[in-house]
């Protein structure tokens, strides 16, 4: 099984998150790429931890918006962000590769994760960039989104993700954000259900039911102190039961 | 011969000189990698023009600074400007790639460009990041410039290129700008001096006695109507002249 | 009878529109204050002619969005929206009132124009900043908006205007560009519908019908030369029709 | 006496400091407006709290350089820079008026602080900028600068600051970072400092020489838990030793 997490998040001065703390947990590391955070300082020194411990390196592209930090929805024409995504991919692998690793995946993050879900035109817009650049690399996805089932029309590996620490509906999928029970705090179960998502491909959801999730990764953060605490005993319970552990999409040479 | 000109240096809503004509004269086109101009549809538009007609890309690098186009000294930390430039290298060579062409050479911009020609560790910054990234990249260079010869010195090519609106001193540097006489706007007369460079290697100089100038590269401009016209009459007058024209840094597949 | 025109839609190397000319036509300029385009120089710069020649100076507010030239919709908060305008205002006012003048109004461009017009959180949003400034600023908004009505429902000064290239429905409305017809060219024809909307209070619909239409100013444009000499026929026919012209807004001291 | 500090330098998702701590601490708060850091939601945030406890609000202005955090130094042209800094100092003070407060002084932040405290041309055009918006601004300076000097030669009240936490020389410099014991760290030793500082002028050098320095405020720091804990006790050292606090530029209304 992959663990999956959002990593050089900073920009310029401003530090987020514990890049290196976190690359001690994940197999994969959603890189950003400069648009919504990410400077070429941190993506180069965030490779290098990557590529010596063996963690993938995801192309995390975003809209031009770092005032936002991508949360932003913003309505692209479809080739300025076939345009704006190829840059990013680009830019992340070459730095990648001259760390002796490559971009293996594509994810996109906040708003555009959003909209790629949903809408089959910034869904497309972005495929259009990863199959210009290399229909080889994988997209990481929300489960039953227009992009997952946009990206397997095209030809191009797609990989549904799950979340650890938000809860299910008994269809499947996420409770939003805001109700009660939403979101999942205890790391014990967090951890326990982690476990359960690796090995059985399955989730208890809010109704009690049990729900099949099929999740190529498993999606952690790193933002707080608590959440790499949390994201590292996600990692060893997963390990104490046997789960092996590593990319979905490693690097090929 | 060569002939280089700076293109795609447009950004957003804002058009800068006329890419498409230009892309008709030069075998060679620096183009702008989104720090001082140039966005990434922009990129993709010259790369593909750029593959079709066989004219070279380099990558136009630049400091991070689109207000200033790229024209104020910046007192970068080293590491930060290697990081900065490495990112915009692989991110050009990403777009050019998806077009079916790829960066060739790389050509520092404006107040880098003067940086790196007399400053060692500015020089040095650049180098790291081109010989991280591909040490077979080609770098284009004022003559006489420290950059010149420290790519030497790190075994990477260097490339000179001569100025044809620029007037010459006896010893083969240029008669700066702000100096009676120093730029050239008759056609013809500039039409002329590319020959000469490009048959013999030499250039008459503001005193009249002639200077050995060896150049891989002529450099045209484009930001006016004017300066196409006066590119396009050296480009047939090299022409006519039977000199053959192609890029110093080919594309190898 | 008003006349406004976007200015100072330039951005560090690139210039937009031919500002100076304009300046000869318009009582009121709408200046890019920083966000879709303008920088602090090219504001000083539109300030000091406009205060010179008497043209009112409006914030033409945006989204913050150079590379789309706030064109692109933005999914901004409110409280978000309303720091940004603010801060766009109060630059561009500093920026005036150094060069003799102040701004008197405000009019959203390009996405937040759109936005506020049928959007009444970003429409409030939008007048949230310019109460917090100075509810004395008058809001030059599009006819019928939720814009207009919010502000009057504020007690904000709201301002419809009135589009001399654009062919109108029976009902007061645009003819949606694209549609045929629906961007007028012809000078002599532009002029005179400029004349009679100043007049007459009145224009000729698409089916030939006559609508009223309330404006207290009329929008020209000029980002092309054939756009600045149709500007400069509108006002020659104006003040020969012994049109009064003016800013709806003068600068109040 | 008065205490001033950096606050505001976030900017988008990212914190900077504990602005808050800070401003139960200070008498003078130099707030980033948007070039090296700050964005209109923190400025808004910060003058709202500042207007509420009486902590003057001063414009922190820099150059164009959210990556580098205003710490690089640009080549700018003089009437760039004045123009810039013309902008962000109109910006903060309408934000500061619609918060119940105004900009009542300007200090340069960073790579502008260090340029305009020797650079005549630097020095001058800030001082433009300040004496275009309001001459009656106080500008918060090194002592001995050319800013210093030259901000009195045009009538600009020009205020020095002393800096507690560095080493000075025998003769009022500042020992160099970088050199052994240029910075302290002992709360007690630090507090003890200002006190001497603001009771009788003096400062006890590294060669134990007692040295007089003139200073109008004592410059805290607040970006990490450490600094906002020294800068509690050094307020609550001045307090007790009956040092009456106040800002040395309050707002005249």
């Amino acid at each position: 099984m992959d663990l999956n997490a959002d990593l050089g998040e900073g920009f310029g001065p401003w530090p987020m998150g514990d890049d290196d703390a976190l690359l001690g947990v994940v197999t994969s590391a959603n890189v950003a790429c400069g648009f919504h955070a990410g400077d070429p300082s941190r993506m180069r020194a965030v490779c290098a931890v990557a590529a010596q411990r063996g963690v993938a390196v995801g192309a995390h592209v975003a809209y031009r918006d770092l005032a936002g930090f991508g949360r932003r929805y913003i309505a692209y024409e479809p080739a300025e962000l076939t345009a704006d995504v190829l840059y990013q991919i680009a830019a992340l692998d070459g730095i990648a590769r001259a760390a002796g690793t490559a971009v293996s995946y594509v994810k996109p993050h906040g708003a555009l994760y959003h909209a790629a879900a949903r809408d089959p035109v910034q869904a497309g817009a972005v495929l259009a960039a990863i199959r210009a650049y290399d229909p080889a690399l994988a997209v990481l996805c929300l489960p039953g989104s227009v992009l997952l089932v946009e990206a397997e029309g095209a030809g191009l590996p797609g990989v549904p993700e799950a979340f650890l620490d938000r809860a299910y509906t008994p269809d499947g999928g996420l409770v939003p954000r805001g109700q009660p029970g939403a979101v999942l705090h205890d790391p014990a179960e967090v951890a326990a259900r982690a476990v359960r998502l690796a090995a059985d491909g399955e989730v208890v959801a809010v109704d009690g039911s049990v729900v099949k999730v099929a999740a190529g990764s498993l999606c952690v953060h790193g933002d707080t102190p608590a959440a790499v605490a949390l994201a590292e005993r996600v990692r060893a319970d997963l390990v104490a039961a046997g789960v092996p552990l590593g990319p979905f999409a490693p690097r090929t040479p």
